[in-house]
């Protein structure tokens, strides 16, 4: 893409109303506007982080075997009169009515409509196990929505769904889900740390939070050190094994880590002092077990292998994919701005033009540009007819990871200078090396 | 995929209450469940012609240098405010108080919105010219939702909008948006004619629909056969080349197409009688040229070359993403089920084990699935312990273009049974041979 013919509106002065480095970056970048409190249009370069992360999202959920599908936004309320959550919802529910007088809603969540889903199409076992999962927008009517997208009002989320006969079944889909999400956050190039949590208006009693710390976490958090260090790493996992996924389970549940709803001092106090931890803690996921909360009030049966009519079992588990590009941001930034990990990165590889208009330099970058391509990689050159500095801070700000830049000096001596965003160092080599190195960084598995 | 893990909860029964064709044939495919009056999930067979069709549509737009991003579901009234639109808009916009008793709405349409972020971020001509496009959700509060997807309340549309200095220049835009839509409804195997229209609550003068010709269209339309014949083919388009481009826009408007709202009976009649057709169409796309009505309005002006400030001219080109799924099943099915366009279908080739629990018929089965995935193919294996007059029902119903067929009299013989959806035709060929002309067929630029 041509910086020159894109949509890249980055601004010079920080805005004042946003609190924390994820808001002010994002608003600078130019990867969101706001449109109304708690609500945001997603810039261009906003839009493409946003993808990639869903796009993680989905592949690492298909890995785990569980099956795509989209609900809709609006939902009407006689199903949530089922469950009996429409009048315990609350004021964060946005009850809306549409033009003959029914009750609608926005879906916070969608236990519910997942629930009449099955219950209309599914009769026996023999269909189970079952995991369906979306990933739509939802609105949460939130009283004070700040933080940006952090704590926005409409929210990108996946939620997932699972659909077993029996306890152990649902275990076995709770630790897939669980395997699958540090998975997910692992390549994003986040450390997400399970935490037991308490279920909140969800329900049920197993459920485990993802926490990237973070200053501006909402949540303070208390774990053991030793957790940090865990990584899955080039581990491959084995979906249908379900002694492996319990013993990766087992090795992430097992140090202490806990958000301040379930901490437990002294638990926390036969920790060795020099391994406590107290931090803050941003949640970007959280995965439930809750039975039968739902399939039992809304006749959401299967006859099993014995013939009898049995409700089944079930769980969900959230990722919030919008949240996760300002929790990005928090665990991946300098006083510059962003530093994308490649994993999720807007444009894999930014170009500098050091004198536009110089006929030898144009005709390097757009081969540069070309090279890129012809990798299947997206570069951004920024052709602009602006100075050295001004093009320099906006790639830093942006925060592509690499930056390959181009000028007269360099290329008398045949070399271009290919920068780490996240070191800082640069390097001098060949356009031929440059473009090959970057086509290395971005085909690891 | 092995069906027998999948979620495709096919109907016997014709439902009662669906009028045309491709509604009964998305709730019989399993595609669609309704969850309200105008409002449906996507079941996982749907949501994959869904983003098919998304993934080509976004393919295209920025082919044509378009440039994605995106706006939320839910509006402040205030920008309508501004241009007028809110109380014109009249009840088929969804209004909506949120818990701080502001008004709100589901967007039904988005000029407002990007005029604001236009005329928050883009000041300078130099910024010009500028087509921003999102798909999102949108809603109508339809009195009478009726047609399944066709005519839903809750409905997945792409929307662009472009920003230029001149009327000239918009025209260019306006030309680009015509191309790029020829080129997407035929890249689905789908004939859709650009129709003169009336702009109704979009406003302007310069409007055109896309109509795909079928009986159960809500359009009566009036056209001159020529048109039915043109094709872009393997056309190579150049979008820079505004002559290449208005030459093909000319030769799709010069015969005579319009719905019935410009219909001129006094013009149609001079079109020889032998090619004058009348037929009845569903809309599929529109495209606008609306000039200054919401820059003006809402001040979204920049300075011109000679330092003067003038509003923008702008248009907006909308797709019927969600719409696009029912009229591709309008104009592609049969008796026994839909017929999908191979640029569409949610699986690339069916796999029917006629045998299930045969050592050999299994094996091979798994074999050809394997090979096709290799070739970057999505399989479905029929894989269930069924009758084979149930799965070749199954398979002919959900339209799958191709199908492989195993049994034991064939491997007997060493080969399989290739089957197209649309003809009927089977060919006996060996199990490469049939991987190898799947994989053929799906390779066509």
């Amino acid at each position: 893409m041509r910086l020159s013919r894109y949509f890249l509106p980055v601004l010079k002065e920080t805005p004042s109303d946003a609190q924390i480095a994820s808001h002010r970056l994002m608003l600078r970048a130019g990867m969101i506007k706001q449109n109304a409190a708690g609500i945001y249009s997603w810039l261009p370069l906003g839009y493409r982080v946003l993808r990639n992360i869903e796009r993680i999202v989905h592949e690492e959920q298909q890995a785990a075997g569980h099956i795509p599908m989209l609900m809709p936004t609006l939902q009407p309320a006689d199903l949530w009169r089922e469950s009996g959550r429409y009048d315990a919802y609350g004021p964060e529910m946005l009850r809306i009515r549409d033009r003959h007088e029914r009750d609608m809603l926005y879906g916070p969540t969608n236990e519910e409509m997942i629930t009449d889903i099955f219950r209309s199409h599914v009769g026996s076992y023999r269909d189970l196990p079952l995991t369906l999962y979306h990933i739509q927008w939802k609105f949460r009517d939130e009283v004070r929505p700040r933080f940006g997208v952090m704590r926005g009002r409409e929210f990108f989320m996946k939620d997932g769904y699972n659909f077993d006969l029996s306890y152990e079944d649902s275990m076995y889909a709770y630790d897939r889900h669980m395997v699958s999400y540090l998975r997910t956050y692992e390549r994003m190039g986040l450390k997400a740390i399970p935490m037991r949590a308490d279920s909140g208006p969800i329900g049920g009693d197993d459920t485990h939070e993802f926490l990237v710390l973070a200053d501006t976490g909402e949540s303070e958090v208390f774990y053991d050190a030793a957790i940090t260090d865990l990584t899955l790493g080039d581990r491959q996992i084995d979906f249908d094994d379900r002694a492996g996924l319990r013993a990766i389970c087992e090795e992430w549940t097992t140090p202490y880590a806990r958000t301040d709803e379930t901490h437990d001092a002294a638990l926390f106090d036969q920790i060795p002092e020099e391994q406590r931890r107290t931090s803050r803690g941003i949640e970007v996921g959280q995965i439930f077990y809750f039975g039968t909360k739902y399939s039992e009030p809304m006749g959401a049966t299967v006859v099993g292998p014995d013939g009898a009519k049995v409700p089944v079992h079930m769980g969900s588990h959230g990722i919030g994919v919008s949240r996760l590009v300002g929790a990005l941001i928090e665990a991946h930034h300098d006083d510059n701005g962003i530093i994308w990990p490649e994993g999720v990165t807007p444009f894999h590889c930014g170009i500098v033009n050091l004198r536009q208009g110089d006929g030898d330099c144009d005709a390097t970058c757009e081969k540069i540009d070309a090279a890129l391509k012809a990798k299947g990689l997206d570069p951004l050159y920024d052709d602009r007819d602006e100075r050295a500095g001004a093009k320099f801070a906006t790639m830093d700000l942006i925060g592509l990871p690499w930056r390959i830049t181009v000028g007269p000096r360099g290329l008398k001596n045949g070399v271009v200078e290919l920068t780490s965003r996240k070191t800082g160092e640069s390097e001098e080599m060949s356009l031929k090396a440059a473009v090959d190195r970057v086509g290395q960084i971005y085909a690891r598995p």
